[in-house]
């Protein structure tokens, strides 16, 4: 048995008009199943990325940045309550069984993690995800929202926060840590809010004056404008740790001697092409370069309540389900003030 | 003052033809120094680097793995007294103040640490190498070498010892690590030998069959042949740590997701174009790429007291100084077998 929902679908790869509203089936409520009726639902910079990805399957839900309110729960389920204010992230299915998922690092699951919209769950449907009115889901991916952060700024923290919160605790920033983020956009914005209440002193490297002032409100201590090689040498040596939130192709050997003594540069902002630095950039001070995807269930809540505690939020722009084609090209051409939230109640 | 030394100089870039037995100054003994007589030098493949490099300085006496017997020492040294065994590896000042230096890291130095060779040392003059009779070392930057070790033996552990001890040290191999060595030549038959050491389980990957015995010789539990992609699927997710000992351009990207969680796969052989991988091929397990840089003087000696006491050695081919010019060309031609070590009595 299934239940209809409304939801916005991307019908076609690749094409923002072809976004339609429709409605689409939930599954019934199983034993440790959660229902949810959607509140928010926010964009992330992904969710555009999958729309333009030849391998997904069309027609799809996206979204995986979701915030509401429980509306009913399984007969297993202790943790939940109609009532609840609740979020939704990035996955909602993993075997729970392997070494990743028990050590709470469902995003790696041995058997293959479920995302939220686009992946096939263990029942053989594809899920579809939080651009809906409602949803349904096994209550261990289910977080508590506190009662200080408001249901839309919850939104973005389930993906953008967690995207940057996990490498901070996973790389031990806190009081004495000197922390770089590269950019300053929907990740970098929260990342900076971040570092900052963990007791880092925080840098933002950007590319133009324009942002100097909104680094500092988020707690940025210094900004600085690096365009050209030479602005690189006066700043080397100098960070612990480096965030780099941006997606697009960046000289990243320059950025390496940046580093202490084997210090880390984690990207978040994933480049569809590959990264290329010459080793030497990294052989003076031992660096090290990762990159980090999202985190797992029980460090998602430990940021939600980070997140409320030290009065983070997001800086959102509310916009109507009749705008998701408009706020997927501004994604495009970087003309998002920070991060899109859709108000799921103008879903008609 | 000066004294006359013979050695064995590189007179002009990248030609093997023009090595050259010459004389060649020493510095007087200052009062912090050590005069060594030197009875071996092994030949790195960084040396053959140096030589065929557009920025270094000509004639050139390379070398920086030596060992020899002590002959005289400076007022204030301490620690050594003509006739102990001793060593001298990639460098030979710093400036000792530095916090890079204070943290026993003179490798890092701040100020610029001076090399063995080819290095403006803080008198102002060039550093000649190893290829020689004698050398005169500030005795801070020379070595014990323990009873149990050869002087023929401890010549490449001054470089090719300390370059693969020092990032196990820094990545903690031991007990239940698990290992994996890309190549086995001068740095891999090395690093495979500390890795078992320590405790750790050793695979080495290869690209043929001929090693297989041979890297059981050394301690490894397995031999994994690496030609296809196909052959990496069944290694997912093993190894802690990845030594890369290869220099040449491999696909990385498919080395990185044979670690585990938050494993880390670190060069030591330094290929002189950019690396480039996706990060998609590390996204699956948040892995990590660094590159290490020899090893502090500190650390040196332990891992030269390390090598005596579980009976590690490198195996060399002893050499004559006229053999040196087909020595290198050897290297390039990647067909030495392990390491070449140069016997300095037969200078002329």
């Amino acid at each position: 048995m299934t239940q209809p929902v409304k939801a916005l679908q991307a019908r076609t790869k690749g094409d923002f008009s072809a976004f339609e509203q429709t409605i689409i089936q939930r599954r019934d409520l199983r034993q440790d199943d959660v229902a949810i009726e959607i509140k928010y639902c926010g964009i992330c910079h992904s969710d555009v990325s999958m729309v333009q990805w030849q391998g997904a399957h069309f027609p799809m839900v996206p979204g995986h940045e979701i915030s509401g309110i429980v509306t009913a729960v399984g007969s297993d389920v202790k943790d939940f309550k109609p009532g609840d204010r609740v979020g939704v992230g990035c996955f909602v299915n993993s075997c729970g069984k392997c070494a990743a998922c028990r050590a709470g690092r469902e995003q790696f699951c041995e058997k293959g993690t479920v995302i939220v919209f686009d992946s096939e769950d263990d029942d053989g449907t594809i899920t579809q995800g939080g651009y809906s009115q409602a949803i349904v889901v096994k209550d261990h991916f289910v977080l508590h929202i506190p009662d200080e952060l408001s249901l839309a700024d919850a939104a973005p923290l389930l993906c953008a926060g967690i995207t940057t919160y996990n490498p901070m605790k996973q790389y031990q920033i806190g009081a004495g840590s000197k922390v770089a983020v590269i950019g300053l956009g929907g990740l970098g914005h929260i990342a900076v809010q971040f570092a900052a209440k963990m007791g880092a002193d925080v840098t933002v490297l950007g590319h133009s004056e324009s942002k100097r002032e909104e680094a500092q409100q988020f707690g940025a201590t210094s900004y600085e404008i690096l365009r050209d090689p030479a602005d690189f040498a006066p700043l080397a040596g100098q960070y612990d740790f480096i965030l780099n939130t941006v997606a697009v192709d960046l000289n990243i050997g320059d950025y390496l001697p940046l580093l202490k003594f084997n210090g880390t540069l984690c990207y978040v902002g994933i480049p569809s092409d590959e990264i290329h630095f010459n080793l030497f950039s990294m052989f003076g001070n031992q660096a090290n370069i990762t990159a980090s995807n999202v985190g797992g269930i029980a460090l998602t809540q430990e940021m939600l309540d980070f997140a409320a505690k030290n009065h983070i939020k997001p800086q959102i722009e509310m916009i109507g389900i009749d705008d998701v084609a408009d706020a997927y090209q501004n994604i495009l051409d970087s003309k998002v003030h920070y991060r899109y939230v859709i108000d799921m109640a103008t879903l008609k």
